[in-house]
């Protein structure tokens, strides 16, 4: 077990990491300063868990109190910086942690709220704030429209994991370990076939 | 007494359907998949009361945690996507219900305000952003300057509702009921003829 | 100490000012109508502080609860709707006053932050969010990138600030007043400086 949860804790530092490299991308993109990157590259990484956190009641926002998670966040903005064309060769790996980043923040989003006390539905609608938020406020600070509401399985995957980790709370099938393992791989699995074969939920105004 | 509250309360959700119907279809005409119109739904609808509750310390918010709220917008995701036809036909009733909800978020925002120990100025400037909160959101998500900001007699109003609220409270010279059928019925006459007779509140930047 | 406190008070409620200003002066400029500006002007003066106390569990947020930033808010919206020449003309002292919002609201929100007993991380993220969050809302709400990302020295000016109040708490070196009257003469200067000398991040993206 005490394996399992150093694994989790690498997997959610490697995850934070893909999210912030996708600010500091973005960012430098756009032409923001430095000061601009390292704010959007926090932002991604720590926004939707900021926003669980003050909903669920957790103050301060665990993304303001562990170091480390600013500190993937300062690493992933001087590698964005410094060593550009390394991180365009890591455009896989990165695309890679991002769905394992997506996957995890939805379960253990869900699972924080579930552990403050929070019904199943503030479970759910947590657990994908907790993965796509950071990815919303990117987004709206570059004055765009959110690109997870548009296109692609991104935010569904998120739901279905979310779902899967309350069902499995409120049932107790399985032990909560074998629930966030199922959860997880079922997330993960169905964004990157999603990405492979370019499923994308129906957009009704094209119909 | 009981009777008024289930008004209310049917008018509460019947004012949250007109909000996420607004979300759903500016979702659905900016090309939005349907998860982007469920979600623009849904913030329309409970954006601005989870934006109050964080703020007087109702955690979890309510717009997260009834599940009644969820499946308004969930219904009227699905009028939007599948009767798209019926929705437009719905064009009076939802601005109709639209105001109802206008008047009854700006009611209900600055009354939960009050009754969680907070002053008047945090019940007003609260049932200004219950009502207007979550169009402000749609806007942004959707990357537009919040309409309510621009033009009509629209955030006044609920101004106007939250103030008449505060001052009941203050003076005891009215029933709470009473006064809160006061500021419903004049934050929607007020909005209703602003509509009909195009009202609205001087631009200084056009003189 | 007393009179130094009350210098402090006088100069937040001046740089409250300055901050709604900018705030009153962009959604002028932009169209918005009477309460647009209004509302822009509070939320540039009040937003970073009001996001500050939600992380730090100060329920409810101090914007929302003293009158007097409020009416500072509502005096400047005044001032830049009816006497549009004057604002014009105190454009230098506005942005004198801004700088020194800039550095009083760096301060004081780490400081603020120190105080409900959370740590160095927490004060520095949050007292750059108290001095820069008005400003970025103003520029989501207006539509565009907000402005502190993209260029000179402005937000890492509110770091330092932060740096310095945190750093000084840790070490007992000095009295926190003195602390805070370095992290504020530093701050203030290097802004300042800035404008005057055009100083700028680098912008990674224009190598």
């Amino acid at each position: 077990m005490e394996k399992l949860h150093s694994l989790y804790y690498f997997l959610e530092l490697a995850g934070c990491f893909a999210f912030a490299i996708s600010g500091a991308v973005a960012a430098r993109q756009r032409g923001l300063d430095l000061f601009g990157i390292a704010a959007l590259a926090f932002t991604v990484a720590c926004g939707g868990g900021i926003i669980r956190d003050l909903c669920i009641g957790a103050i301060p926002p665990a993304g303001l109190k562990n170091w480390q998670f600013l500190a993937v966040s300062m690493f992933a903005t001087g590698l964005t910086v410094g060593l550009y064309p390394i991180v365009q060769r890591l455009k896989r790996p990165v695309l890679f942690f991002d769905n394992v980043g997506l996957a995890l923040f939805a379960v253990t989003g869900a699972q924080k709220a579930l552990a403050y006390g929070h019904n199943g539905e503030v479970a759910i609608l947590l657990g994908i704030t907790t993965a796509v938020g950071g990815g919303v406020l990117r987004d709206v600070l570059l004055n765009r429209v959110p690109i997870i509401l548009e296109k692609e399985i991104y935010a569904s995957a998120a739901l279905i994991a979310a779902v899967i980790v309350v069902l499995g709370d409120y049932s107790n099938w399985m032990s909560s370990e074998l629930t966030s393992l199922v959860a997880l791989v079922t997330c993960f699995t169905l964004r990157t076939l999603a990405l492979r074969y370019h499923w994308n939920l129906p957009s009704p105004s094209l119909k």
